[in-house]
């Protein structure tokens, strides 16, 4: 199988997408994620164009990847600047990853108009930027930005970039079709003209302006390029960068190339990657829970007959599966399992099952979503089975929300009165949100009789509106991570209110670990 | 130019898409937003599946069409049954609309595996429900189902299928990528081979479970299709069908082909049907706000000397525009346009421009993102330039949030005060959560002195928990957008309390959209 290398982008140009912005904690965690996916290299940011991408890579020294390279991104040296007294490229070097990506410009319009030089000097500052990262011992990728423009236009030129790059060492040549305007066919001549010339393998980076990212990126390597970029769930400038998951099962699955050591692990990295992200892969192919859903009633009966009839591949190929939107057969073998944790004598075909299975469907339409939220459905199957019983009852809980003494900052104080075998205890608490306060009033006021909850405490919280068009009256889903720890556990909560969504998924997590302690 | 056909399908394919769902007022709207836009054929419905069709396809024949042709959808006949006396058929031709659209097998798996019947009864029902319509004097559309899988597997019998319909006297036969697992270089060898045997004319109706639907459509056409299927914004089962607005643009933009009179209209349409089917053209290319949005301080520089240096195309020649998004990466040159609609005389050196950068990068600090909150983004610049009086003063704002009376349901009350000119008005509201109630309360006491806030209300509301390890006291961001009915503007808002985060959006969008009006 011909390897292929991936670069995937998420956190440099992905960052470039609107609406989307990385924390360091955020980028630290795509990191590992993509790691754990074994894609090769992590273009992880600029150092030189802000603190935050400078304090990433400072951090990321800390982590141990077992697949991927990080590699730090920016542009070649400034037109009569030697690339060694470079500010960009220093800070390239100074991040310490071991692979620098630089662009530099490879259509000449934008040499003489955009960056107001000589074509002689670009090609000056291509080399003598790529001659300083390898003399730094990094590898380097050359990004040849607008290169398949630049190609159509003046061919010579565009390819004696290429050369100075080559010629200076570089590792990795991409051609980038950096405004998305290129059809395949463009692609793949371009490509096929390109490795006639040039011996160090080829990449290709291609945005989505005209729809065409994924099929430009399979063109490419089917023309010779050996090297892809894109972003695990297609964010990137404008229309976003080449959908890499997409990428990466295409050519895995269907042309044999060889990308990722364990594509099964596809659909699980580019939903954790969207979670971060927070955005969904809502109708993305391969990873997106649409991408094998079935709502005709004639295809939902010719894919339970033969399921090659509606399913271009296995869905287990890429760690996802099959979704039945009418029918519930769907879900009693992936339930069985956790429902026998609880009570090991339920079967296939007992009763209980079907009636949990109901009883999840009511929830999952009202918002509730339980893959991320293993101790509310622990409770709901518990409940389902007549084997709950309530350890405490919440009496009373009013919340005063009032304004901060400094402006942008809230204030809150919460009444709480629990009931615990007929003994009442009642406490206040403040804080400086509504959430965290009412937080802190219960685990107080429920502290009195189970002291064990003064080891618990909260790792997440996340709260997605559902139906954002119904504005402050929409749905609001509440996920939290608690942890005593040794082990963790995660609750969910749905309401219209933000308050009572986070209220419910706080009691199912100490009502979960009480529960838990019981046995 | 060669006329290339187009079909949308938004009506009956992109109804399959998960959480599509269409009234019989939405269907005429949309029929008539695509024949504003000029596609030839509207599928609009399969009046044997479902009342509602029935019931659209009566109305319809209201509507004056200037350009599209309405289509009913069905199934060949059942095996064993007389075309003319098939329900499904009697009920296409019953619907008035001028063409039939009837999709039969081609793949022999599904005749004998999911049909169960035989090779030849699956011609006689092609060949006799073909002839049927086409004798009820209709326009016929023959849909060949699964056909590039079949012609793969068994290339005669899809082509005796063809011929079959061809025969029969369809007037168009579009071959399908059903399952959408094909490649471009599939498609087009195929179409090359059935041009050679079949005469009449060809077309593509393609899915995106690959991510090459536009692609495949392209490859189709290049390889000799004259007719192309999809859906305006992409929507249909699974992962969608072709997106027919980037098919559109690309087509006869970019390869000169015939396919709408006007394509400045592209963008409008594509944004109008999304509005009805409730889904956002977020990220489309072509025809959404991000298609020609610039973020990246390098790119808005080049932009601005050179438009082509970052954009593919014009973007009026779709009836686009440039949007140059306000971020920490923008830099000077991104902010200075939208400083100058407030103040023409600032420069590229004025100190106000580098005051109020360094304002909007503390408040991205913070959390704050104003790529998408134009609103606030003018406040924040007004207040830096000592352009903004306050309308109004919150002298109080008090919220009690309790248990509701059911369970999971939340229960708010608000007392609000506000000052105008030394008047004050104090109001309580109450709802179901407490950011409902405090947006309630908000109108209400500033409407006793702005009655033209009863025009204002909110489109969209977001929450983002920015830090979600810091659990309940991490940093909230709220997004609103709200309209007037003819313009919208959004807003945000940032603190570790989700109601002072809204109550900021709120105001910010409020106090937007008094200053305004003064003007």
């Amino acid at each position: 199988m011909t390897k292929i290398t991936s670069l995937d982008t998420t956190l440099r140009d992905g960052m470039q997408a609107e609406k989307i912005s990385f924390s360091v904690a955020d980028k630290l965690k795509i990191v590992q994620i993509l790691d754990r996916l074994g894609v090769d290299y992590i273009e992880a940011g600029n150092p030189a164009s802000n603190i935050k991408d400078e304090e990433f890579f400072r951090e990321a020294k800390q982590l141990t990847l077992t697949h991927a390279k990080l590699a730090a991104f920016g542009s070649t040296c400034k037109k009569g600047c030697p690339a060694a007294k470079d500010r960009n490229l220093l800070k390239i070097v100074e991040s310490g990853a071991p692979v620098g990506v630089i662009f530099g410009k490879a259509w000449d319009m934008h040499v003489t108009e955009v960056l107001i030089t000589t074509p002689e000097e670009n090609l000056r500052m291509v080399s003598d930027s790529v001659k300083f990262l390898k003399s730094s011992g990094l590898e380097v990728i050359f990004d040849a930005e607008h290169f398949f423009d630049g190609y159509l236009r003046n061919p010579d030129y565009a390819l004696a970039v290429l050369q100075a790059a080559e010629n200076a060492g570089a590792d990795i040549i991409a051609l980038c079709d950096t405004n998305g305007g290129m059809f395949p066919d463009d692609i793949a001549k371009t490509v096929q003209q390109v490795t006639k010339t040039i011996s160090v393998p080829i990449g290709i980076h291609s945005h989505n302006d005209s729809g065409l990212a994924v099929a430009c990126t399979l063109a490419a390597v089917e023309a010779g390029a050996a090297h892809i970029q894109g972003t695990l769930t297609g964010i990137g400038e404008r229309c976003g960068n080449a959908n890499l998951s997409t990428c990466i099962a295409n050519l895995q699955l269907k042309r044999g190339y060889d990308l990722v050591p364990d594509l099964s692990l596809l659909t699980t990295a580019a939903r954790e990657v969207a979670e971060v992200a927070n955005i969904t892969v809502s109708g993305l192919p391969y990873v997106s829970k649409s991408a094998f859903s079935h709502k005709a009633g004639m295809h939902i009966d010719a894919v339970l007959k033969t399921s090659a009839s509606f399913e271009h591949i296995d869905p287990s190929a890429v760690g996802n599966h099959r979704n039945i939107l009418v029918s519930e057969m769907s879900g009693k073998s992936g339930l069985l399992p956790v429902i026998r944790q609880i009570d090991p004598t339920i079967e296939k075909d007992s009763k209980e099952l079907k009636r949990i299975l109901d009883r999840l469907k009511e929830l999952e339409y009202e918002g509730y979503q339980f893959e991320g939220a293993n101790a509310s459905l622990e409770l709901v199957i518990k409940k389902a089975l007549g084997l709950y019983h309530p350890l405490f009852e919440l009496k009373q809980c009013k919340i005063l929300a009032e304004q901060g003494e400094t402006p942008r900052q809230g204030y809150a104080s919460v009444i709480i009165k629990v009931q615990v075998d007929g003994k009442e205890e009642i406490t206040a608490a403040d804080a400086d949100g509504p959430v965290h306060a009412l937080d802190i009033a219960l685990r107080k006021a429920l502290g009195a009789f189970f002291p064990q909850l003064a080891q618990i405490r909260l790792q997440d919280y996340k709260v997605r509106i559902l139906n954002s068009e119904a504005t402050t009256g929409a749905v609001t889903r509440v996920l939290i991570e608690m942890t005593d720890g040794k082990s963790s556990w995660s609750t969910v909560g749905v309401s219209t209110d933000v308050i009572e969504a986070s209220r419910q998924a706080l009691i199912d997590g100490i009502e979960y670990q009480l529960l838990r302690e019981q046995v």
